[in-house]
């Protein structure tokens, strides 16, 4: 593939100026702010929870950070672990998170109008980041092997279909997702798992010498793992009822995670050489708790059996990685760079499946089957739109990059020089050449 | 210069512990708690805007939280950028906002006695934090050629005159800047480079090979860009009217942020050769539209009216990097390290005439004029605080830097011997040489 | 020590299940959310103070993550300066947090069980994450040291002899320890001093080559102390009376630390070779004012007290570093990695001390004393506990690792192939040398 081809010059700023330039067009046509006196100002009807008493429009305001920073911070430093992709990932990731925030407004907004409007408000902004998220989690799967053009387009195509599902499993199934394992999780992962897919390339069949870490690479990952992990109570709380609901929102989603925590590190120490523990399991089977358990964080499942649930995330997911994705990438063409099947897709159908088995012990009766419809319809919406989407980013005009430069900034980044500092102590010939390059 | 003229051995401590001393004294004297009582307990006059009411005296403290991960994380780390000048930058920066905190108490605090005291609470030590921000934005224009002796100076002068011009803005023409774009981040950029230019060096006119980043000094920047982005909703916000007009603060902070990244992105990869984007422009560029947006964050200018701000600011502020600071460095002696005019003071002056434009079309008889007149004194104290304090801390014994140790960490700073790790694989002999050095 | 002796195959997987499984038994038979229906819903006992109003369940929670952050974020990074052990800090820190809390609801919940069931609320959690903190602290002590298995094992005791300790000090003696400067941060520091006498190691006499920092590993560090810097009012005030109370608790803490900075910040300059200052002393005396004023936090010593508490502590903790540890290491066999001894030992014991004299000028009779006996509660049952759990620790087959193998996550843990991209550039006779190791 020719030099030019990868150039994002034109391309690139023509799709986001125009995208950004339709955005704000739609804005003002459609946004306002929430002022407390919308007609009908009642509690929202996604999700199936009231939010914030309308006294106090800033209340969930801290909770809204908290959720902020998991998107910003949490997944583009959890993706810098790649030792020569961090300027991509967290810099990929605060560009489609920006984009997609706006547009998750509009998508989601679309199908809440009051008196013609979208009335912008905290729990309308919680929701907008995490419409992002289930961007940022495909993302994870095509990592290193896509150009931002392909990107943006993914972000415009993923939510939007994102807010049809959402739409369908919060106001027609009435289905519980308070902590979104199915709508976000296991959706963004399958999602991007069939962008994956359509997108193969056998030229990275044997592996690519870029795609691995570096130390310091994996400890800044480390920031964004620990970021996603202290901050995981107010994703899956966030839009809970007020009031003990939500505590019972934290207490489960912060004692799940503890509980995956020792279940992965004991699980990658057994299976790995020698017993020793591996960077990759940290980094993300950590966190599986906060998938697995999302679904059913707002329900009376106790304390041990919050536990259980994470327990049993930190199993399954270190056991995907260990076991489970090389077998995806060798047998059904699916390189799934971070492991997001692992960490999003595999927990966050258990988290579904755990959401029918408390809502069917809760005896509410038909309410199991709209959970089971709800996860249907997010692993469905997730694999079609996702293969369709896959086959607009593979049409060859997207600036792609070829095999061998992936998992490389270089190709869209301007990079500095190699840490001249050491060089320097070498000859200077040495450095000579190398200034030269 | 001889070598021991750059050493703070005795001036640092004696011009630190003395500071620390006379500030002590000055709170035995001066400064109490809140305890709610005080005479004539009114909203703070500071701003024009009322704090948060008196039965709870501790529901700023999430928002004070943010800000002070602004000040201490995101300014700290924004200037890690340079490849051996990390520990000066997040250690420099904990200093001058450590100490400049206390002094902003004092100094602010002077001006709305209550009974004679400076009453502190957490309205205050927002404040207090804001303070600090403006020698931060400075110390960004002086990075790398400049000793701590210096910038303690400038830190108690630059301080002491941002609370004269706060209270004039504030208290005299009654202006309104919630966010600050005039009188934090226009003055001090300003501030900043009227400094710069008055320590003009001639030597570092083709650059230094230290004013550079590497791979790892530039991730470590983006976690300070970051973490400022996102809790910037919570900095223009902070000191906003509660209810309905500080959620109109966070949602166009908000919004104009997010605009902002798509356009600094595009012009960035617009203007790079290849089409390759510039990290320079990533880490800063994107955060102007929280700047820009700053002095009419709480004003009903709509959110695309938000959206419109940031987008602006972001090409504004990319074109500035590219084209403008070349040019000031060339042409006028300014040498802007952090190129703080761009991301502070061209976004910050958008900021002030923003305000005036929404003030004017919001039909309130007399206040744009207010508005310019806060704007212009914000420009003129800084630019004349700016060029006595350079002048100040030109005098030759502040143990200031030779231009070759210039962007160093190594002349104030015990730093590691030379990542030993990769030597140790390289020929002993050449291990034994640098281990003498 | 031949290789299998140091491997955690078996031996890590085992404990840390087998411990995960009888923890959520015993969260299974008691531990419940509260509902805020509990019998006789009561303020807290435990350090005498009343929690959040029963009204709001999660008025403490943006507390409550700040404390969470300074657990994991904070005290995980502090512990990355070390230049091969990044993985065994953050990750190992995770580990422990993750698992201590868990323990520390149960240890702590049993002395406070209501209708026999401990009651999880937010108080609740900021607790348990509060008893992890005398763990963190310790693992400073003997950093680099010590396997996985070990350090579980220790994380049990230490944590149900705190809970003794701490009900002791809150139940029995009514002291006085809002920022838990004596039952936290003394007790923690002594716990592992004593434990790193017991678990000597002569062989590490003359230093370790590993046992150093490089200069990003520097730069990480950095991330831990800001956040711990920045949030340690929250965790001085976040079970404080709410109201003034609370307020007087952040501020104090807010200027104690600032003032720290300064004094530690010049005293380093003043006793290092050249004036330089150094980064060990930067990361770790800064924070000494936080423990110094946590005592007394809430106690009206007026905002000059607490920052002459913070200034004398800054001093105190910088000497010590320069000046102590190397004494207590060489004379009395303790080799301290972090100096802990420096940050939380010292400072602790002045926390308490000033907390006896703060008590005693505030004229309520006999409190002095309970406050002294406090202080020497939690030091008798740190040093005892400390010395029994050392012995247990000593025990030969808890996969220790060998003097040769200390500071080196490659024992431990699967470590990338050192930064291949340097070495690239070298000659590919060395590349391929390099490779096959």
């Amino acid at each position: 593939m020719p030099a030019y081809a990868t150039t994002m010059r034109i391309k690139f700023p023509v799709l986001a100026l125009g995208l950004e330039v339709v955005t704000i067009i739609l804005f003002a046509l459609f946004a306002e702010y929430d002022d407390g006196k919308g007609h009908g100002h009642h509690p929202e009807p996604g999700n199936s929870t009231p939010h914030a008493a309308p006294e106090d429009p800033m209340s969930l305001y801290p909770m809204f950070q908290d959720v902020h920073v998991m998107i910003f911070i949490g997944f583009g430093f959890l993706m810098t672990f790649l030792k020569r992709y961090g300027f991509s990932s967290v810099g990929g990731n605060l560009l489609l998170a920006a984009f997609g925030l706006q547009w998750g407004l509009l998508t989601q907004g679309f199908w809440h109008l009051t008196d013609g409007k979208i009335k912008i408000n905290i729990f309308k902004i919680i929701n907008a980041d995490f419409s992002t998220a289930t961007v940022l989690i495909s993302f994870g799967a095509v990592l290193g092997k896509t150009s931002l053009v392909q990107l943006l387009i993914m972000t415009v195509l993923e939510i939007g279909i994102f807010a049809i599902n959402e739409h369908l499993v919060a106001n027609v199934f009435e289905a519980n997702d308070v902590g979104a394992s199915m709508i976000i999780h296991a959706f963004g992962a399958y999602f991007g798992l069939a962008v994956a897919r359509v997108l193969y390339r056998p030229g990275l069949k044997n592996g690519h010498e870029n795609d691995g870490s570096v130390y310091h690479s994996d400890l800044f990952a480390m920031i964004g793992t620990v970021f996603l992990w202290m901050f995981w109570p107010s994703f899956n709380s966030a839009i809970a009822e007020p009031g003990y609901t939500q505590l019972m929102a934290v207490i489960n989603t912060y004692l799940s995670l503890a509980a995956c925590v020792v279940s992965a590190y004991a699980i990658s120490c057994l299976v790995e050489h020698k017993g020793k523990l591996d960077m990759v399991h940290i980094q993300n089977a950590t966190l599986a708790g906060g998938v697995a358990v999302g679904t059913c964080a707002d329900m009376n499942i106790g304390p041990f059996g919050a536990m259980l649930i994470g327990f049993v995330a930190g199993i399954i997911s270190t056991l995907g990685f260990k076991y489970l994705s090389p077998i995806l990438a060798a047998k059904l063409g699916i390189q799934d760079t971070c492991g997001v099947h692992n960490l999003h897709g595999m927990p966050g159908i258990l988290g579904g499946l755990a959401g029918i088995v408390a809502v069917a012990l809760g005896k509410k009766d038909g309410k199991a089957a709209m959970q089971a419809a709800a996860l249907a319809s997010s692993l469905g919406f997730a694999l079609v739109g996702g293969v369709i989407t896959g086959f607009i980013m593979k049409l060859p005009f997207w600036a792609q990059p070829p095999d061998q430069n992936c998992f490389d900034d270089s190709i869209y980044w301007e990079v500095p020089e190699e840490e001249e500092e050491h060089e320097e102590s070498l000859t200077a010939e040495h450095y000579k050449n190398k200034a030269e390059v």
